[in-house]
């Protein structure tokens, strides 16, 4: 019997994570759960799960009359917590990531945002206390399952991307398109801020930042290729020169199970929750190398993190407000680039070996980011 | 220091396998060689490798003076060898394989037709007597390198088959092909029997049978799928639905170091060696249905194989006459289904328990398909 607390439990990998939950009774013990603003999904959760410990934003009076609320940065130290997913998005995951790995608890970190923006920190944690972090994120999870067993070097990690909605539309175009047109992934179904980054592919530098940091993989390393398909999650190479993919159709499922029971696999009992690759079919998987013109938040991510101290942490805060302030209509989908790399151009660094010095970086970029987007809007 | 023999040195494998000890001067000792009717080759490589033993057909008298000859069965199991590469071609490598399984030896197992012949067998010695059977053959390779570090139930494993040269033929033009056509394989260079085994997909129904041995998988969970590019070298579907592939260029000489080091992984010195998956350029991966009306020695070969007994010996020597007659002009390229339709026809099993047993099994249908050839040509 695993205890579990669920971060961000009403968004996309929150609910598959109480999915996955949900088929194995006898495995898990929903100690808490914590979510945002969709108090009647997260009624709901409540309702069948009865954790002993909640959390929400605003939570109205008769939520959850007699059950213990409790903020997250609290509730994943609780003793009895054995693994913590954490489903938040931006930067609200950093703190209670933080505090869980410093308790020696195991996270299984959805939430890419804290490792973006302090990669070292987690990882120097990881270390002291004897936590663990436990990939989710497809690409991350693909690498992680193609590792098993392997003791030697690995010589290049080969991170696949769908491309996003605009992987062929004109480049003149892309300047007017709408959050509608964005929020149409291709391949994956996931919540809004994750999928507009993957129309940027700014989520696809935080999955390079996130494999640079859990696999100690140099970014030299580390290469981005097109595979519309998304068919194949990622591949390692070797020293040797062979290649492993971890591969089967879209869905987050499989690497939330694979991360709550590892090092075990589990066959789930409802066949339908994992959906198998067919082979009954004739398919080709494409793969193509990156335009980088069509998406330059990818390298401008990239260029800012190799700089280090607290310029991931301008970047991730810069993203998050560009991206709500697309979402909302107030810039175009093209001035995210902008926004962002005003705000990590004008950034003064500092060492980036305290929360507190994150959590200042990320206050001074986020109302940077607001004011370069007032200026634009 | 590892002691190596190489069965079948002058062959296409026994060549490679030659180049892999020759990256790595100081990890290998060639102890023995054995091969053919190549002896210009055969003397090259005495020269180089200075065996203390060596075995070819039909020596001339200053092939290899003050080297001792001796057979390959005694030469497996000298006390001094490490592992043996078989790369012969058909039968002639059971008997070598279970001396050197007996003797507990490391066998790197290219020759497929022991496998075929004896699988029960030689798993049977490989247990009792400590020994391993090391894959060799790319795709068995692949299943190989994908259950490492996997503890849980294999679901189903994938291999994947180029559909070799007449993939897209019409059906009523096969008969008239010639061997130069069925020897020119679209992905892989390798010997001939091989090659046209691949040509039938007899050899694709022989992996099959591989790895429902050495795998230890029930028939019924592996399955066979069309691949053109031969980029993915198979596929493992574990009990949660998640799949591996290992996957790069056509090589063989990546499966060889990696039976010849494992567990361990090497990047080899000559990087020209082992060709590396470019990532630069756009591809297609193709995946579709096997044919089985295009393939019928496939179903035909499974067929007789689930029916145990020396069935799977009599089809095994069965298909090497019927090969080397179409080879030699003898007979048409889709006779060869026929001959060995009509030897397993009229088998007469016995248990499949003795090295006696199967070689009075490969006697007899050795004798029975020359006389079908016979009557066909």
């Amino acid at each position: 019997m695993r205890n579990i607390v669920v971060l961000g439990s009403t968004g996309s990998i929150g609910c598959q994570t109480l999915d996955i939950v949900r088929s194995f009774p006898d495995e898990f013990h929903v100690v808490g759960l914590a979510a945002g603003a969709n108090h009647d999904l997260f009624r709901q959760q409540i309702a069948e799960f009865r954790p002993r410990h909640v959390y929400c934003i605003d939570p109205p009076a008769d939520l959850a009359p007699g059950i213990d609320f409790m903020p997250m940065e609290d509730m994943v130290c609780l003793p009895e917590v054995d693994v913590i997913m954490a489903a938040t998005t931006g930067a609200a995951g950093l703190q209670p990531t933080l505090n869980a790995l410093r308790q020696g608890k195991a996270v299984a970190l959805s939430n890419k945002e804290p490792i973006v923006m302090a990669g070292p920190l987690l990882k120097d944690y990881e270390r002291k206390y004897g936590g663990a972090i436990l990939p989710v994120d497809s690409e991350p999870s693909a690498i992680w399952q193609c590792i098993q067993g392997e003791t030697n070097e690995i010589r290049r990690l080969i991170i696949t991307a769908s491309g996003g909605p605009f992987r062929t539309m004109p480049l003149e175009e892309m300047a007017a398109v709408t959050p509608e047109q964005a929020l149409n992934h291709p391949t994956w179904q996931m919540g809004p801020k994750i999928t507009i980054d993957s129309a940027t592919l700014m989520n696809k530098a935080f999955e390079v930042i996130e494999s640079h940091w859990l696999f100690d993989v140099p970014w030299e390393n580390i290469e981005v290729v097109v595979h519309p398909q998304s068919t194949i999650h990622s591949m390692v190479e070797f020293t040797d020169g062979s290649v492993k993919a971890q591969l089967g159709p879209p869905s987050m499922r499989l690497p939330i199970q694979y991360a709550l029971f590892y090092p075990e696999r589990r066959r789930n009992p409802d066949d339908s929750l994992i959906p198998r690759l067919d082979t009954s079919i004739a398919q080709a998987l494409d793969f193509r190398p990156m335009e980088p013109e069509r998406y330059p938040c990818f390298d401008l991510a990239l260029a800012t993190t190799r700089q280090g101290k607290t310029y991931p942490t301008a970047l991730s805060a810069a993203d998050e407000v560009a991206v709500n302030a697309f979402l909302n209509g107030k810039i175009a989908f093209t001035d995210i680039y902008r926004v962002v790399e005003s705000v990590v151009n004008t950034h003064q660094p500092t060492p980036a070996e305290t929360l507190e010095a994150l959590v200042a970086a990320d206050t001074w970029a986020t109302a940077e980011a607001e004011r370069v987007v007032g200026k634009l809007g």
